[in-house]
């Protein structure tokens, strides 16, 4: 039970429940209360404070609206962790700064965006998908305008089983559920794994969208520290102790945002701490075909012989995003539910986008449009690394990884926080994603991540550019805030 | 528990776990094995029956395929009914038998489909959407295939505001999000309004899926009588009363599957109530357009003072279901959140899909394909009205829809109820979709819901006669079985 502290004023201005959402969200934030622990009933907090009930439950109707705490029926309320995802605690998670709005905003042009999740527009096989959309509508007619049946297009599914195959995975269509790109995927996963105010563990940093996800669900996030080989498995064993988890999620290679890629030895006790535990691994492999030095180690699911991995992936990044196809792959007791799930949450995934990337798929040209992605986001990585080297400041660190399409930066700390920063980068016409937004616990304050696949050589240079003039300009004043904070505790 | 009574035989030809199938099957469908009774585990069952347990492994596998049983993780095995819909909120059906299912189940060739949801293959115009996927390739190229805004393409957002305003909505593009159909605009809706545990009320009989919805969410469903004017007020008030309900989920116009359309007085008279509650209303507006025969009440969006409805609509039914464009319209403080458990669910619907169905309305070409479109459905509502009345018994009765696709009809109870009817009739070649399937409480019996608008007319003169004859088979065999019952009661 969290220590209750809360200095309310009742005869300020400020009405009384306005002051309780102040209150907890400082105890959270400050992390005095922290993630786990239960709050006081509303009654109880209303007689402790000597105020009427109705505050108290407006306000925690609020902190559950804002994610900073969770109601579990007949259990009580808990602190669900700050508000990792905006980094301005005392801002609402509101639509405009949430942080998956990332991945879709489009900026004005002059901006230079390394925050998007997109990839570059020069990368998408325009012309291949409308012949692929021509062709299905001559050869299948109204059949490709009707409902498709829930689980998928059966040849799409088996195309994506054979594709899986050569990864390692063991699988059939059987096994395989298409979705509404991979963020679908995973959210049919979490509402089959999950209910509400059940444990969900993950890596910190982590994908955003996960946290976002388990947010709307009204899931506990736990986030685990990583080291250069992934989760680190003594931290996870504790948290596994811990809390009652109802699914481990993990993106283990090219993870997003720090670029990892978890050696193989760490898959395998990954898996063995997770079969000890009976806990589902919920995989991410989104980004597992944007390698482009050397082959990763197969996913997870290809190592799966206790069968507790559902395996999520999509064509979102190595094909193209606006079309919305994803999958998940599974199988056991969980594998019907989550087909309950998706026929509940949109009946199924549109027909005809299924059928025509199916009919990219069998045309062969993936290969050889992987090949040439990879080709270029290599070079970018190369170009993002040089304009960095040339420009940010001394101190400054970064990753530099293997596939995907991020950077993960992280700036020194005798400059601004990214969170300060970030105003200050768009007035200069650039942005980034905050290192905050990715973490459960609010850590993070000095990283950034940055998308090199987006942008061309030329766009990199003079944003890496417009991203140092923001730093130096912030740290110019931040220096006197140092000297200040020196000479006071000096 | 189930009294177990199977008498297997295990000198037959017939497999050990094909025995059990089939006697389990019978059990439930004769309705000595009731919903929620708990079955005998594997083991148990095995050994009762001095069996390997591998048989009943197997079986009960098949059985929960099909929907008969349900297994909860650490509670057992239950029996979920013979439709696989059960008033124990702890069962949960499965995919095979989810009533949903229907909607999207395309049946052999040979057998004439009453059961679906999806509007006639010769309604699509397949031609002007495949011009609108190239009109918007060529025009918009890779934006068309980029992640889309959450709330949807802007364009088309103002486009259905500006069609909205046409049948008194009032509302702009901001009121609007893009969702996967109309079955996601209610989950978007469901998720955003309701947690685990919290109180729906809809009509019975109900849109099974919103129950299939409700399931999935873990959402208490409460089902409202109705009379020919839509949902019982007085009832309503008792079960607002009684219940802290959430929302209340109505489909005011060309109600699925009774037809009914909602006088203006009880629209008034419901929102009064529901404002009187502050329980907000979820409107389900997916047949508004498809009225035949006069004009229907404007949607209770229209009439709502309070800003309490969140109204869902789509073009599914009206232009083309497979590209699964929906939306919903609201405002106030759970806008913001439906907002949020969009990008959760899955980023965005489909870029290029929610332009080529922008294109398709700007063409104008809609109001013509809907004109066509009523005239038919309204032939088919007539062919089907003849030839129930042509070949189905004395008693059976029938609703006269003035809009929509379906005939709600009540076979007479001196016969077989639909679910003793259902294999019957898939054995003539004919389905339809039970009357228990759309009831909260699992009444119905005697109903089935047809759709008239999906068949041609001489394909609906011969679906009847099958019915017929399915039901005069078993009616022969009951009537047989009435006469014992009578004697033993004598």
């Amino acid at each position: 039970m969290v220590h209750v502290d809360l200095p309310i004023n009742k005869t300020a201005e400020e009405p009384l429940y306005r002051q309780i959402i102040r209150l907890v969200r400082e105890r959270i934030v400050e992390g005095s209360w922290v993630p786990g622990e239960r709050l006081p009933g509303s009654r109880e907090l209303a007689d402790t404070l000597g105020i009427s009930r109705i505050s108290v439950v407006n306000a925690y109707a609020e902190l559950r609206e804002e994610g900073l705490i969770v109601g579990q029926a007949g259990r009580g309320t808990f602190v669900t962790g700050p508000n990792g995802l905006t980094n301005d605690p005392r801002a609402l998670p509101s639509v405009a700064a949430n942080p998956i709005a990332h991945v879709t905003q489009r900026h004005p042009p002059n901006v230079i965006a390394f925050s998007g999740g997109a990839p570059a527009e020069e990368f998408l096989p325009v012309s291949l998908i409308r012949q692929a959309y021509n062709a299905v509508l001559d050869r299948d007619g109204a059949d490709a305008l009707l409902y498709e049946e829930t689980e998928g297009y059966l040849p799409l599914r088996q195309a994506i089983a054979e594709y899986s195959r050569t990864t390692g995975i063991n699988c059939r269509a059987e096994h395989v559920l298409i979705t509404g790109g991979c963020q679908q995927a995973l959210d049919m996963a979490v509402q089959a794994l999950l209910s509400e105010g059940d444990a969900l563990i993950t890596t910190n940093p982590t994908y955003l969208g996960i946290l976002d996800l388990a947010r709307v669900r009204r899931v506990q996030v736990f986030g685990i520290p990583m080291d250069e080989d992934g989760i680190k498995i003594d931290a996870l064993q504790e948290a596994l102790i811990h809390h009652r988890a109802r699914a481990i999620y993990i993106a283990p290679t090219y993870h997003n945002p720090t670029g990892t890629v978890m050696s193989i030895h760490r898959r395998r006790r990954l898996l063995q701490v997770a079969a000890d535990f009976g806990v589902p691994v919920l995989e991410d492999g989104v980004y597992h075909e944007l390698g482009f030095a050397g082959t990763p180690p197969p996913p997870l699911k290809a190592l799966d012989s206790e069968g507790i991995v559902l395996h999520t992936n999509g064509f979102s990044k190595i094909v193209l995003p606006g079309t919305r196809i994803g999958y998940v792959i599974g199988e056991g007791p969980v594998w019907e539910r989550i087909m309950r799930v998706k026929r509940a949450a949109d009946i199924c995934t549109p027909t005809l986008n299924q059928r025509a990337m199916h009919y990219f798929l069998q045309t062969g040209a993936l290969s050889g449009h992987l090949d040439r992605v990879r080709k270029i986001i290599r070079e970018r990585r190369d170009s993002m690394i040089r304009s960095l080297q040339r420009h940010m400041p001394e101190g400054t660190r970064w990753s530099t990884p293997t596939g995907g399409m991020y950077l993960w930066v992280e700036l020194p700390h005798n400059g601004p926080t990214v969170a300060e920063l970030y105003n200050n980068a768009i007035k200069q016409g650039v942005t980034f994603a905050m290192g905050p937004m990715f973490h459960t616990d609010g850590g993070g304050g000095y990283f950034m991540r940055l998308n090199f696949a987006a942008q061309a050589p030329d766009k990199i240079e003079e944003g890496v550019r417009r991203l140092r003039a923001a730093w130096h300009g912030l740290s110019a004043q931040n220096s006197g805030v140092v000297l200040r904070d020196t000479e006071h505790i000096l």
